[in-house]
C-alpha cells in the first residue's frame, strides 16, 4: 500500500487487521463509556478495566491514557463494531493497567490549543476519578497517534495551560507515536494542519522545544512505512534531541507498518510497537525504580 | 554506572545478569565447539543447535551469525563458565534457528580489513557446511556487537573483499548493535581504533557510505547508556540514512541498558533487545515475505 494517508489506506489497514483483532479479542472485561470530563459532547472518556476493581487486580494500577487521531477534524475513542480504540484498552487492561481513550473537540470549530486543553482536562478528571475504578492516580502514562500525539506533546510542554489547569501531576510518561513535533510555517503547513493551527506561528505551536526541556520520560513510535512528513519529524527530533542531550532518543520504529496499522497493530503484533511501549510504561510507573536492573519480561 | 566502557563495567554488568541467565539457562541442548573456518586459531567457531538436526526443529533453519565484541584486540566467542555468548547462540535455537557465534583475528597482529575479511570467511563456512546442522544456507542473518558490529559492516559493504571472497550470498539480513561506521579521522581516533586501523583514511575504513547503498536489509541497536560516541554514531547514521533515503532507519533503543548489558540483555531481558532481533530475523528469512501483513507475536 502507499504510504499515504487515505480513507482507503484506513479502510484497508483495518481490514487486514480486523480478522486478527477479532481472534484476540478486542474488549477489556469492563468497560464504562462516555464519561464526561467536561462540558462539551466530546469531553467523553471510556474507562478499560478488568472488571474486578474491587479485587486486587487493578488496585493502585497503572493508568494508560489514550489520544486518538484524525487530522485534528474526526476521529473517535470508539467506532463501534470495529476494534478502534478499544483494542488498545483492552491491552492496557492485559498488561494490568487501568486504560482510558479519550475523545477531544476537533478543528476547524475549535482550533490550537483546544486539544492539549482537553487532554489536559482529561488528565484531570483521572487524577480525580481513576482510583474508584482501580487506577492509581499517581502513575499515569498518557500516549496520542497522529495528531493525538500532537494535543498530547501540546500538553506536555504546557500549551493552552494557565500553570493548574494543565497540570502534570501524576504523569510519569509519554508515549508519541507518529506524532508531529515541529509544525511548519506557512505555505508548507497542509489543509489539516492550517484547520487546527491557522496561521499561527511555528514557534508558537510546535512542542518540539519544549518537548527538549521535559523531564517526564518519553518514548516516540514511527512505522516504516509512515508518510514522509513522519520521517522528517523523527529526523529532526533525532538530530535536536542528539544537540541538546549528546544521547539519541527512545524511539520504536515499527517495521512493515504504515501510519493506521502500527496503531492497530497493538494486541495483534505487539513486536511491532505494543511490547516496547508496554515496556516503557512498565518501567516508568514502576514503584521502585530499578535502573538497569534486568528483569524477566513478563 | 558509568556508561564507560571499563572492565569493571563488564565485569558489574555480567555479575548483575548472570543469575538471570543461570536461571533461564544459556546453553542450546548441543553446542559443536572450534570448529576451524580457516587457518589462524581464531579462525574458530560455535554451532549452536536443537539437537536433534535430523528431525524437524532446525532442519532448513534461518542462521544467525554473530560477532562478538572486545575493542578490536579482545573477545571471544565463548568465555568457560560465563554466558558470553553461547547465550546469543541458545537464544537463537529458541526462536527456532541455528545459532553460529565466531572469533576472529585481533588487532595489533591483525589490522582492517582482518575482521571482515574473518566474517566474510565464517559466512563462507556457513554456506558450505550448515546444511548438515540443520541450518538453510540460503537464509543467515549475520550480527554484530560492539567492534563486531564494525567488522560485519565492513564485511556487508565489501571491504577486504575481491568480490569472490567477500560473497554475501544468502546473506538475508544484518543486525548492527552499538556499531561505528563513520570511523574518525587521526587525532580523534582512539587507542583501540588507531591498533585496527592504523592512520587509513575515515573514507576509506568507514563503512556509513556503502550501508546506505546496501540493499540488505538492516537493524541496528543503541543502549540508553552506551557511551555517548556511540550516540553520536545513531545521530549521524540517522541523519545520513534520512537524507538518503526520506526515511529513518531501524534503530532498536535498549532503554535502561549499557554497552555491556545490551547483548547480556538478549535471553533475560528480551523486550530491551532480543524480541525486536528476533522479529527482524524472522521477517528478513521468511520464505514468502507478508509485506504489511501482521502476525500475531510467537
Amino acid at each position: 500500500m502507499d504510504p499515504a494517508i487515505t480513507p482507503e489506506l484506513v479502510a484497508n489497514s483495518w481490514a487486514l487487521l480486523k480478522p486478527f483483532h477479532d481472534k484476540v479479542g478486542y474488549n477489556a472485561p469492563k468497560v464504562d463509556r462516555d464519561l464526561a470530563y467536561g462540558d462539551h459532547p466530546r469531553h467523553r472518556l471510556d474507562v478499560h478495566t478488568s472488571g474486578d476493581e474491587n479485587g486486587t487486580a487493578n488496585h493502585g494500577a497503572p493508568v494508560f491514557v489514550f489520544v486518538h487521531g484524525g487530522g485534528f477534524v474526526g476521529g473517535d475513542k470508539h467506532v463501534p463494531g470495529t476494534p478502534m480504540y478499544d483494542h488498545v484498552g483492552a491491552w492496557a487492561v492485559r498488561n494490568g493497567w487501568v486504560g482510558v481513550t479519550i475523545t477531544y473537540r476537533l478543528a476547524p470549530e475549535f482550533t490550537w490549543p483546544s486539544g492539549a486543553q482537553d487532554v489536559a482536562a482529561a488528565v484531570g478528571w483521572v487524577r480525580d476519578n481513576i482510583a474508584s475504578y482501580g487506577g492509581d492516580p499517581s502513575r499515569i502514562v498518557v500516549a496520542g497517534h497522529s495528531a493525538g500525539t500532537v494535543h498530547v506533546a501540546s500538553y506536555l510542554v504546557g500549551q493552552g495551560s494557565d500553570g493548574h489547569s494543565g497540570s502534570l501531576d501524576g504523569v510519569k510518561g509519554a508515549g508519541l507515536l507518529s506524532g508531529f513535533y515541529q509544525i511548519p510555517d506557512g505555505a508548507e503547513r497542509g489543509e489539516l494542519e492550517v484547520s487546527y493551527f491557522g496561521d499561527k506561528p511555528s514557534a508558537e505551536v510546535s512542542s518540539l522545544p519544549g518537548l527538549l526541556e521535559t523531564e517526564i520520560p518519553l518514548i516516540f513510535a514511527v512505522a516504516e512505512r509512515d508518510p514522509e512528513f513522519s520521517h522528517t519529524q523523527v529526523a529532526e527530533l533525532t538530530a535536536a534531541w542528539f544537540a541538546k542531550k549528546n544521547a539519541v532518543p527512545n524511539v520504536i520504529f515499527s517495521a512493515g507498518h504504515n501510519h493506521i496499522s502500527q496503531i492497530g497493530s497493538i494486541g495483534v503484533d505487539d513486536l511491532a510497537l505494543g511490547a516496547q511501549l508496554a515496556r516503557f510504561v512498565n518501567r516508568v510507573t514502576q514503584l521502585s525504580p530499578g535502573g538497569t536492573t534486568p528483569r524477566t519480561p513478563r
